[in-house]
């Protein structure tokens, strides 16, 4: 599948790396191309793609338009203007893929929620793009987890959050890809409000644990 | 143990009945035991009475003044209140376990939070009574599991929130007693604001499970 992954981070990079490496033709969207390859310091987007050959580069309009797939993986305060970068005509009738959280860091540490309990960032998006197929997932675990589940040795829970179904079922075949081995669906996009208000405790989580290689399993 | 327990409902009931099992004394605290006998129904107190006889019934302030330990087991929204019945001078020095979730049934379902993220019903608690030692656990699960998750057959995470190490260590016993083998420290009682967010997706879970026997578990 042809897929654009929206976002030059840690969390793009992984999937993006992981889905490559699954066969898929991805290629990573970012504002400026040129200044993404330039920019430089010990995680430097030019080194991770001279590692990773297989995955493109381009601007988020291009990488959108392209795709058949996109994957929302910026940062939840980015989130609405990257997808507006990446232009609405070049997602109508995709599916749009959230992986992002709606965290404020504006106050510090631990972070807030900047839309939570009677709406939902995955719930936004869908309303800047209706005609876009969202389904909300991953956000609820590292990256290095979401593109690799299997790590932690034991399966573990995902969830799909979606109005459509043949979207989130499309979404459902690249986790199991990847390794997600119980996906929950738990309907529509408004059940991204759960999912997003995982969150706290998931960072609490990582300090009483001392680690983010941990992931929820739902025990039924 | 002499244990009170705050509650005359189904979490109140089913924690009541385990605490008595395991040979602690309890007694549950209500408004008006008169009335709360006197109540009909086909989940009347009296006919459950009966059943567990080894369960005491007294006023909130008799119940909490003859405790070594209370469990607020009230709805959310009647916590405040009726610890303040309580008395905070029967509280001062006793370990107070907090089960409560902060549920706003006010707009129909599924309810919202009527504290969160930047504060919690188990913060609003210990600063009512800030001579009690708060406790924040089993927010998470359902009456019956948190009274015996054994029965889900596989071993799953109860958490613990609060400000005194050795109450969050008598209340993490009493958890094993009942049969919690995961028991995670969050940390001080801001991370019950973590817990209580957990609610959003336990409702939506019950939902496209099509039952509340499930709890979850942290994989590392």
């Amino acid at each position: 599948m042809k897929i654009a992954v929206l976002g030059t981070g840690m969390v793009g990079r992984a999937l993006a790396a992981r889905l490559a490496e699954l066969g898929h033709a991805v290629t990573i969207g970012t504002r400026n191309p040129d200044e993404t390859l330039a920019r430089t310091g010990d995680d430097a987007f030019a080194a991770w793609a001279a590692a990773n050959p297989a995955v493109g580069l381009a601007a988020f309009t291009d990488a959108a338009s392209a795709a058949e797939l996109a994957i929302n993986a910026t940062s939840g305060g980015a989130a609405l203007e990257v997808l507006a970068l990446a232009g609405q005509e070049n997602l109508t009738g995709k599916v749009l893929v959230d992986i992002a959280n709606p965290l404020d860091l504006s106050a510090g540490m631990p972070p807030t929620l900047f839309v939570k309990d009677t709406d939902s960032l995955g719930e936004q998006i869908q309303r800047a793009h209706p005609d876009a197929l969202v389904v909300k997932t991953l956000n609820t675990l590292n990256a290095s987890l979401m593109a690799d589940p299997a790590k932690l040795g034991e399966a573990s829970t995902v969830f799909v959050s979606g109005n459509d179904a043949a979207a989130k079922a499309t979404v459902s075949g690249l986790l199991a890809e990847m390794g997600h081995q119980d996906i929950i669906d738990l309907g529509d996009i408004t059940t991204a409000r759960g999912t997003e208000m995982l969150l706290p405790v998931w960072l609490r989580l990582w300090g009483a644990l001392g680690t983010p290689e941990f992931n929820f399993k739902i025990v039924r």
